[in-house]
C-alpha cells in the first residue's frame, strides 16, 4: 500500500434526512441541524472547557438542559420513586404503579458522556424505566469526573449491584445502560466476574460507549452524520480516566474477555456515531460465546430519534420483549 | 422546516481503512480504491449500457472476471456437482464430500445485481456451499436481463423451490442468497406464501438487495463510503424490472407481508450501501413476528471482505450455526 493510499476520498455533500423513517423521526433530525445543514449539538460547536471551572460551568448548562427535559416528562410518570444513600452512591428506587414483574430488579445507568445526565435526570430515568417494565427499577445515579473520576463511577456501579443483591436474587435482576451507561453496565459485569460475584439474568447495552480509545469505523464514516453526537468524545473520555489506560477493560469493555456474560441485547442506529462501538461488541459477544441479539435501527442517530417516534417505540417494545423473555414472562 | 433545510451538509474528507478490522480486511480494501481514495470498481467509474448490445457486453466482462475468480477457487472445492434443467431453470447440484445433514437441502440464489454472476460462477458457488454446510446445494442458475427480465428470475425460483420440495420435505430446507440473491430468496417465499406452498425451515439474507427504489438511507451515507458496491444500481433495477413496479413486493420484498415467513439470518457491514436494505428488512420481519437475526460487522462493505479474512469466516460460522439449529444438528 503506497503512502498516499490511507482510505477513501469522499466528496463534500448534502445527505438528506432519510426518506425511509417516520415523519416525526425525520422532523427530529432536522430539529437538530442549522439551516445551513451543520449540526447544533453544543458539544460539536462549543469549545471544550480546558480546567475544572470550565467543566463545571458546562456541567451546570447540561443538567440545566436535563432538568428541562425532565420537566417536560414530570406528568407523564406513574411510579413513585425513593432516593437513598449507600456509602459513596446515590440510587433511585423507582417502584411501579403496576406491578408485572414481581421480585424483578432493572439496575439503570444513565448517559451523559460520563460526565452529565446525574440528578433529577437520573431520577426521572428510574421512573420512565419503572413504568416501562412494570419491575422495580434502580437508577445509579454514580459519581462523575471533574470532581470523581475513574474508578468512582465504577465503584458506585459496582455498590450499587452489591446493594440489589442483597433483596434479589441474580436470575431476578437486569442491568442495562445507554451511551455511557452502556460503559458502566458491561464494565461492572467485568468487573463482578473478577470479584467472583454472580452474573444477573441479563445485559441491555443500548448505543453503549464500550470503546473510550474510539478506535471504531464509525468514528469516521458517521462523524457530522450523527447530529445528535457530531464528533469525537476524547476530551470527556480522558476527564473520566484521570490518567487510567483508556483500553482497560474497565475503561473500554469491548476489550475485556466477555465469557460468561448474561444474554444481552444491544441497540443502535445506520447513522450513530457508536455503530461501530455496538456491533463490534456483539460480535465480541458472540465470540466469546454470548448469547447476544442486535437491532439497528434504520437512519437513528446516537441515543434514538429522542422522541415519541414509532421508532423510538418499536426499540421500547423490542426491550420489554427481551426482558420479558429473561425474566421468564410471558410477552404483552 | 425550511426549503433550504433538506440535509446534513458533510465535508469532504478522507476516510481512514479502518484500524478496527483485521489487516486481511484492511488489505482488502485498500486493493478496491485508487492512488487518490476514489473507488475502482467498474460499475462505478465505467458509464453503463444504453442498449441491448451494450448491456450484453457488459455481461461478457464481468462473467469473465467471475470466471477468473471461479477457476482461483477450482482447486479447494471438494463436493461433487450435477447441472440439471428443470423447464426453463437451470440447476446446479453439489454433494459434499462428507454429508453432515442428511436429507437437508440448501436453496442458493447466486448474487450479481440482478444481471451478472450466473453460469459456471453459480455452479462453483453452489459447490462452496455444499462444503461449508456439509448438505446438498442447488445453486440456483436463474435467467437475467436483458435478455430475460421480471418475472423470468422469480419464475426460476419458483420452479427450483417445486423442484426441491418434490424430495425433500419443507423442514429439511433453507433458502437463501447474497445481494440480488437475497432479494430473490425473500421474493420467491412471498410468491410460494401467496401460492399457498409450504415454508422451508429457514432464510439467510446476506446483504439483500430487498428494495430496488433504493430508498434506504445507507444508500446516501455509505455512498462512495463502499468501495465494493459504490453507488446506485438503479439502471440495474430497472432492466430487471422490465417496466413492472419496483415497489411491488415480487421486486422489493422489504414493502411485503413478511407474516408466516421462516426464521431469518440476516447479514450487513456498517460500510455497506445496502446497510439500510438489511436492517429495515430484519425491523419488518420482526414487527411481522418473525424471528430474525441480525449480524452487522464492523467496516465491512458489500458482500464481505471477499477473501479468507477473519471476519469472512467468522461470518460463514455464524451461518453454520444459524443453519445447524434450523436443521436440529448440533454446532460444530
Amino acid at each position: 500500500m503506497s503512502d498516499r493510499k490511507h482510505g477513501v476520498a469522499i466528496p463534500a455533500r448534502l445527505v438528506p434526512f432519510p426518506a425511509s423513517v417516520s415523519p416525526e423521526a425525520r422532523a427530529s433530525l432536522a430539529r437538530l441541524v442549522s439551516e445551513e445543514g451543520e449540526p447544533l449539538n453544543a458539544s460539536y460547536t462549543m469549545p471544550l472547557p480546558e480546567d475544572h471551572a470550565g467543566w463545571m460551568a458546562v456541567k451546570a448548562v447540561a443538567d440545566g438542559q436535563y432538568a428541562t427535559a425532565v420537566k417536560g416528562l414530570a406528568g407523564t410518570l406513574r411510579s413513585s420513586v425513593e432516593t437513598i444513600q449507600n456509602g459513596d452512591v446515590t440510587i433511585h428506587v423507582a417502584t411501579p404503579e403496576t406491578m408485572l414483574k414481581a421480585d424483578f430488579a432493572y439496575i439503570d445507568f444513565h448517559g451523559g458522556a460520563l460526565v452529565f445526565g446525574g440528578g433529577d435526570a437520573c431520577r426521572a430515568q428510574a421512573r420512565m424505566q419503572a413504568d416501562q417494565h412494570g419491575a422495580v427499577c434502580y437508577g445509579v445515579d454514580y459519581r462523575m469526573p471533574p470532581e470523581h473520576p475513574y474508578p468512582a463511577a465504577l465503584d458506585d456501579a459496582m455498590a450499587a449491584y452489591r446493594h440489589v443483591l442483597k433483596s434479589h436474587v441474580p436470575s431476578r435482576i437486569i442491568v442495562g445502560g445507554r451511551s455511557a451507561g452502556g460503559n458502566l453496565a458491561a464494565a461492572m459485569l467485568l468487573r463482578a466476574k473478577a470479584e467472583a460475584l454472580p452474573m444477573p439474568a441479563g445485559l441491555i447495552l443500548l448505543s453503549p460507549q464500550v470503546d473510550l480509545t474510539e478506535s471504531g469505523d464509525s468514528f469516521q464514516v458517521n462523524r457530522t452524520v450523527d447530529v445528535v453526537l457530531p464528533g469525537s468524545l476524547m476530551r470527556n473520555n480522558l476527564l473520566y480516566a484521570g490518567g487510567a489506560d483508556l483500553s482497560h477493560p474497565y475503561l473500554s469493555p469491548l476489550f475485556g474477555d466477555l465469557t460468561g456474560l448474561p444474554p444481552t441485547f444491544l441497540q443502535s442506529g445506520t447513522r450513530d456515531l457508536f455503530l461501530s462501538n455496538t456491533v463490534r461488541m456483539h460480535r465480541a459477544l458472540r465470540r466469546d460465546g454470548v448469547d447476544a441479539e442486535l437491532h439497528v435501527f434504520e437512519g437513528m442517530p446516537h441515543g434514538g430519534f429522542m422522541g415519541n417516534t414509532p421508532e423510538d417505540r418499536d426499540l421500547a417494545e423490542e426491550i420489554f420483549r427481551f426482558v420479558s423473555r429473561i425474566s421468564g414472562e410471558a410477552s404483552r
